[in-house]
């Protein structure tokens, strides 16, 4: 019989994550200091984050960074995750491709995001913090930290985008079983909140005005208080690496390796952490390794973003950051992968993305959830609106296969499983979804607002 | 660093099943036809499953039974499940126990219930069945056969009982995800939710009344459609002692033997998948091990059951069975854990409980809930309402250990996740949650009602 799954023995599981930022051919451009518009160093980062993660996100030389032990303890909760090989999918699809996928829906909490929420939770404990904050959009980062807080005794509070928090009232429940404050955003409970609401009585929500009221809230209490964040910042694709390398590992088990790659793209987090362990192999030229980011139509940074210093949040706290944008005032759709409504691209990925190690592909709302249904029949999985991108993706690129005759290797990120979004294929079922692609009004818009920042 | 979760490869899983029936020390009473009042047949018993199931029912003889390859190709999708060492509900208590879980809910339907589902739709397929149907409660065996219908390519017609349909709407949209017909029942399509209707408008449903619906509809179309059952006939319980095999390989290489098994129980399935693969050591004198059935206290069969003849089903469509029984009449209160709302126990466990071979234990609502968050937070996993049963069940054991002093080895089932049941967990941190023990007048009624069963 045909092997379907892949693990590691929890001994195999890597001990160090891989810090792409020492290898990278060209460096990305530094982030700024909002203020004086110098470059950010430790000291102003560790305002907002904890230490550790502050030098971790400037660290350019060290290769390879030590999971703390009680870290890796946390991860054999639910680590390796399975690498899975998707007989079912392939012949739905009558593909030669081989489709492989890495599940990383089995976390305890239903996504990767945890991978960073146990690694950042623990440093905070380290550093004598007690209180965190943090944005949420579909719940899934939020659900992570609120566990991981929990787990290390640290109080946890969590703003979630409007939309989001009355779309996907079981993930509120999950987070606040696992004891976590959860706030609809944006509120009148920070000065970014209220302005927003100043303005726009019926502001919706975006992932840049959650990270504005989390920031706001954890700069109050600095010596107490970290905000921390689930996407973007290069600590966190660093935390997220362990899924490429034991990705790796397993496709040794396999017999097998990937000639393409393909995630999800909100900020860059799962790709980063499923693609950077390859892609490290395509720096040094043993392999040719493509890497696609799925993202949303209605929000596509990589294919339409512009290139320019932008915050990372709506009131601006956050240091200018050097991304593909489409500006942080920038309101996405109300698609369901709300995780995915992001304006812009972390750094590092900016920088890769603008010298061709990856590629951008805009999936469209409809398209995902063909999609997640056809793997869900076939795969025995509902995904998450997210991984949906992802899976869309794949499926172009197995399609594609199929009329080339090429039996390639692809691997995608199943970063998430959708059983809190299923509200969302209800009324996929009931034909009530609809498309929507940024328009070149929108885009147009988002230069104007740019040209003016910082160059 | 401590091992905490134990996989098989995909080679060690199963290839049989264990069939208790060829190992009781006394057997169960025959079933009866509800026409003839003679034992059943395996003619008489595929007028409503299918044949193989039927001989299996009847199969008093061979000890194992092979697995279908089909069966065991699919088992890969999610087998083998992990055998987890629950350190920190272990740390969280303080007790001296070492307490494990067979995670069955990393299946892709989220409980065990696929293991006998992916089995009953292949025999149905094989024998040239085209339409399945079942009642389901929680929505945990309506899903699983959604699924292995879809994937034999099989139309699936499930019955859910009508409370856990309003109290879980997301898991009506997983069965219509995978391509199901779901109706609430009692409904008007069949005369026994008519009669149950006319007598009855406000009915909330039942197990009993779900199984009568599904079974009608089966026989109406003998030749084509047959009725699948998720729980009390041996055998499902056949199915799912792949649970229990899988653990004790398990075991061997945790290094350790379980003093105490324990499980939830409804109709009794997913306490015979873990309990029968160790009960047989029992049998033959090699081990001491005790089991223990947490049954809610509004619907305990086995602690305050009549042991009696009775039918599976409110109509009494089904053969007669020898149960523990609260009558097939009874309406259960409207308990979260609605896969434990059903009025009696299947023929073999009976047996096992009248011979001293299991013990019964009463959880209430709120100490099972009390129990699910605990488990959330010391161990990630959010656990459906039936499960935390099983979870409080053995956190009585556990503090019994901390009492004594005694290092015991207890295993639980983890039979499903409980992100289907967030509403329930909302009621719960609002206090709104209210404890339903059954009384002794409920138990009197049902004693008068069973009275006028054949002997």
């Amino acid at each position: 019989m045909k092997q379907k799954r892949f693990f590691l023995q929890e001994d195999q599981i890597p001990k160090q994550w891989y810090n792409i930022q020492a290898d990278m051919p060209v460096k990305p451009a530094p982030m700024l200091d909002p203020q004086t518009l110098k470059p950010v160093t430790v000291e102003s980062l560790s305002r907002i984050f904890c230490e550790e993660c502050s030098r971790q996100e400037l660290n350019f030389t060290d290769r390879w960074i030590d999971i703390p032990e009680k870290v890796r303890e946390m991860y054999t909760y639910y680590r390796s995750t399975p690498l899975v090989r998707a007989y079912g999918l392939e012949e739905a699809l009558g593909t030669p491709a081989h489709i492989y996928f890495k599940n990383e829906s089995v976390s305890p909490v239903g996504s990767h995001k945890l991978n960073s929420a146990l690694a950042q939770a623990w440093y905070c404990k380290q550093e004598g913090i007690t209180n965190v904050t943090t944005e949420t959009g579909a719940g899934q980062w939020g659900t992570a930290l609120a566990y991981s807080a929990k787990l290390f005794g640290l109080e946890a509070a969590v703003y979630q985008v409007k939309v989001s928090y009355e779309q996907k009232p079981y993930r509120r429940s999950m987070m606040q079983v696992f004891g976590a404050q959860v706030t609809p955003s944006p509120s009148m409970s920070t000065r970014a909140g209220k302005d927003i609401l100043t303005k726009n009585p019926f502001h919706q929500g975006s992932l840049g005005t959650a990270i504005s009221e989390a920031v706001e809230l954890a700069r109050e209490t600095p010596e107490r208080c970290k905000y921390t964040l689930g996407s973007t910042m290069s600590h966190v694709s660093l935390h997220q690496t362990i899924i490429g390398l034991e990705a790796e590992k397993q496709f040794e088990m396999a017999g097998e390796y990937p000639d393409e790659v393909i995630a999800c793209f909100g900020g860059g987090s799962n790709f980063s952490g499923v693609a950077f362990p390859f892609m490290r192999h395509v720096f040094s030229g043993e392999k040719k390794t493509r890497f696609f980011a799925a993202e949303p139509a209605s929000c596509p940074k990589i294919t339409r973003g512009i290139l320019s210093y932008d915050y990372g949040d709506e009131a601006g706290y956050t240091p200018l950051i050097p991304m593909y944008t489409l500006g942080h005032q920038f309101q996405p759709a109300n698609i369901h992968a709300g995780g995915l409504r992001y304006h812009g691209a972390g750094a590092v990925v900016t920088q890769l993305a603008k010298d061709g190690y990856m590629e951008g592909m805009d999936i469209n709302q409809i398209e995902a959830f063909d999609a997640a249904v056809l793997f869900a029949k076939s795969e025995g999985i509902i995904p998450a609106p997210e991984s949906s991108h992802a899976i869309a993706a794949t499926i172009r690129r197995a399609m594609a296969c199929k009329e080339s005759g090429e039996e390639k290797v692809l691997l995608f990120n199943l970063t998430g499983h959708g059983l809190m979004d299923m509200s969302a294929y209800d009324q996929y079922l009931r034909g009530n979804l609809i498309n929507y692609s940024i328009s070149d009004e929108e885009i147009k818009k988002s230069e104007e607002i740019l040209a003016e920042m910082p160059k």
